[in-house]
């Protein structure tokens, strides 16, 4: 923090000046050079800055995607359970969403994907799979670029939090396989930096980089400079390298410590899935029990989870909760887990 | 500048670190609050903090309104000649534009505007028309309103630069006379500070305030905090109402000196129309010209102009150029003109 208030004050004192006009609908280019040159250290993702299209959010780049890839009735494959507030998006564009169900490894790619004319997108968080966690193994990765290839599609890789993976090889981004320019890779610095910032991109195939700075002049002009000015430089001065790499052992620590927890008080109520990456772990809970009667026991006792049905569209989930633990340490952890503990000695949860 | 970047650099070290996380979609509270009593107090607009919703831009919030508002087919009252960004965001919804005539006191009202049940929405620059420059006369915008209430449509009163009116009294904003609720009210920042900064909010009825927020929380989350969180002091502490003042001042300075620029140097080519309001002047051109040509001439000559046939799209304007004058002292004003004479007069205007 006290390196971004320095980068920070110093933008103001210096270029601010110069830069009070309108600047480039696609971005900051300072910004987004940053972006390709941290792309290709951390994710091998080979792109030229033209392909880097900075946001205000994932949230706003996947509405940008709907739109301009999406006519009413088209079909997007997405992982069930999966990222709610993707299917949301693409249900406001009139997509029809196709589930397609993940185990611990990702999205199934067995049975194949289904092969049809109308499906353009496939949405899918390769790197942590949102809610359940698996890391999408190479294999399936070539088979959805293949579905991709088949369908004339679009795959969407949205790694909001890969960067945060704790042990283990991480996988290449799916973009860096990406021989065909069918994926978009989309970042956030929500989770890297801090969400008040307000700023994420996407790395888009070639083709669709002029439709999506016309569609971003259009409607919405372009994110504050002050802010990408300075994540510019907070990036190319390396700082960004050391943050993560710093946040990954700590986050790495705390994952280790909220799972010891989990095993050593419930006495097999929560059953946590081994943590390898991100800022938030997933439990399961006894087969009978209801996660949304859990969530909302434990939200009255002042505890934020999300129950593993909010996540299910076709495919049912396991009953479980998603729960973060990267912003507690050892102290706020326990008394979490106290509070978790007591919400639970009240529910009657065992067989 | 100077007080921006204290402001800017105190909320760093102070409140920054409270304000990390995820903030309210519809925008910072201490910021709607501001601009509600800015409002009261400047436009005599009488609103709730609940009723100000924030956005990245002008263009962002008219895209929001036509998403939340029109399907497609639906009708849009537009001025004609008027603002193209806002008929862009109508056509690229589907809308069907409905072109009205601009004399110099704004949209014209006789003969009456027409009554259809498709009508949804009217968009109009009430205070200072794009690009022609009158200020709607309160009969007419009481037509406006009775049309409104006539087909059940909602009115956009687009208010870019009204803060800038340099003589007499400016009219009460027509969401202030709006007793049906059914006028939005726009403002932006991009002009009153800098673009560069990227916040404009708008005013809605009561009924709009919650589906504001909720389509701008699935398509954004919401603007970043800092620059909200400096704005909003900037205008509680008296800083915003003293730059208007001053600017103002400087502007309507600027706006006279360009005109007697216009009538000294150019033997009638260029006759401008009195500027009242803003930051842009219109000069009409002899009745022949093509506006395009000149415009496209005085472009390769270094001078960045708009043709009013850039902004027709039924209603032919007379010949013209939009021109901005408030960047300019008199140094730069002298050369500019000296440009544009040059080019001129190797344009052959004259008949």
């Amino acid at each position: 923090m006290a390196t971004w208030r320095q980068l920070s004050n110093r933008y103001s004192r210096t270029r601010w000046a110069n830069e009070l006009s309108y600047g480039d609908a696609a971005g900051y280019l300072p910004l987004r050079r940053s972006i390709a040159d941290y792309l290709r250290f951390s994710q091998r993702i080979a792109c030229e800055p033209a392909q880097v299209i900075i946001f205000a959010s994932t949230q706003q780049a996947l509405d940008l995607c709907a739109r301009l890839l999406l006519d009413p009735g088209d079909g997007v494959l997405m992982e069930d359970p999966g990222y709610p507030g993707a299917a949301r998006i693409f249900a406001a564009a009139g997509a029809k969403v196709v589930s397609v169900p993940v185990d611990s490894q990702g999205l199934c790619t067995e049975p194949p994907l289904p092969v049809q004319p109308d499906m353009r997108l496939a949405y899918v968080t390769a790197a942590h799979q949102t809610p359940l966690g698996g890391s999408l193994p190479l294999e399936r990765r070539l088979a959805l670029l293949s579905w991709a290839e088949a369908c004339g599609a679009t795959v969407i890789e949205d790694d909001y939090d890969g960067e945060f993976r704790f042990h283990g090889q991480p996988m290449p981004a799916l973009k860096s396989l990406d021989a065909g320019q069918r994926v978009i890779y989309m970042g956030s610095f929500s989770k890297m930096l801090f969400p008040s910032l307000r700023l994420a991109y996407m790395v888009v195939p070639g083709w669709l980089a002029e439709p999506c700075r016309a569609a971003i002049s259009l409607t919405m002009r372009h994110a504050p400079l002050h802010q990408q000015a300075v994540l510019s430089e907070f990036i190319a001065g390396g700082h960004m390298a050391r943050h993560v790499h710093r946040m990954r052992l700590l986050y790495g620590e705390r994952a280790q410590h909220f799972q010891q927890e989990c095993e050593t008080r419930f006495d097999g109520l929560l059953s946590p899935i081994p943590v390898s990456t991100g800022l938030d772990a997933t439990v399961l809970l006894p087969a009978h029990a209801s996660d949304a009667q859990v969530a909302a026991a434990l939200h009255r006792g002042g505890i934020e989870t999300r129950p593993l049905s909010f996540y299910s569209v076709q495919h049912k989930a396991p009953p479980g909760l998603v729960m973060g633990f990267s912003a507690f340490d050892e102290t706020a952890m326990r008394q979490g887990m106290d509070g978790i503990e007591k919400v639970l000695e009240g529910l009657a949860l065992k067989p």
